[in-house]
């Protein structure tokens, strides 16, 4: 099982991660995205969900038309961990 | 332009619509799908994404595993009108 990230651990890989910030209130990573339309945000739910689907590993995400809003944190770990950060980095290669 | 239902025509398309129901504090209907899992969920997902595109009337929703979380409403009528209902039975039937 994974295990949560330190806070150290964290910071270096957010810092990596372009948009990705801390959840205000939850551990947990989020990051918004917006496209140009709907069939680019659902081209990319769809793409990443294909990666999430084999990694095992789900994301909490909220679409309205164009904009793609994605939180990630680990349930059996109790926050965030290397998994969230491995499909944070999935999905920003998807969004390109 | 569509306009939006007079209070007497939505309780009538609600009553037909299984699940669907008055969103609190906002001028929506909404419905939660439970699904098996992901695969399922994504799936509901992928199917309703092709009839909103088609009828370039889009969700507002939120998928947390084998959840989706759904808010119809038409923003440029200002609340709920035809295209919602429509949707709203659209869903229901590709859900089964």
């Amino acid at each position: 099982m994974a295990e949560r990230l330190s806070a150290e651990a964290r910071r270096q890989a957010l810092g990596g991660l372009s948009g990705w910030t801390d959840v205000q209130g939850r551990d947990a990573i989020g990051k918004t995205f917006v496209f140009k339309d709907f069939n680019e945000a659902f081209g990319f739910m769809t793409r990443a969900a294909l990666v999430a689907e084999k990694m095992d590993h789900h994301p909490e995400w909220r679409n309205v038309y164009k904009t793609v809003e994605v939180v990630l944190s680990t349930h059996d770990a109790g926050g965030v961990t290397a998994r969230d950060m491995a499909l944070a980095k999935a999905m920003n290669a998807i969004a390109g």
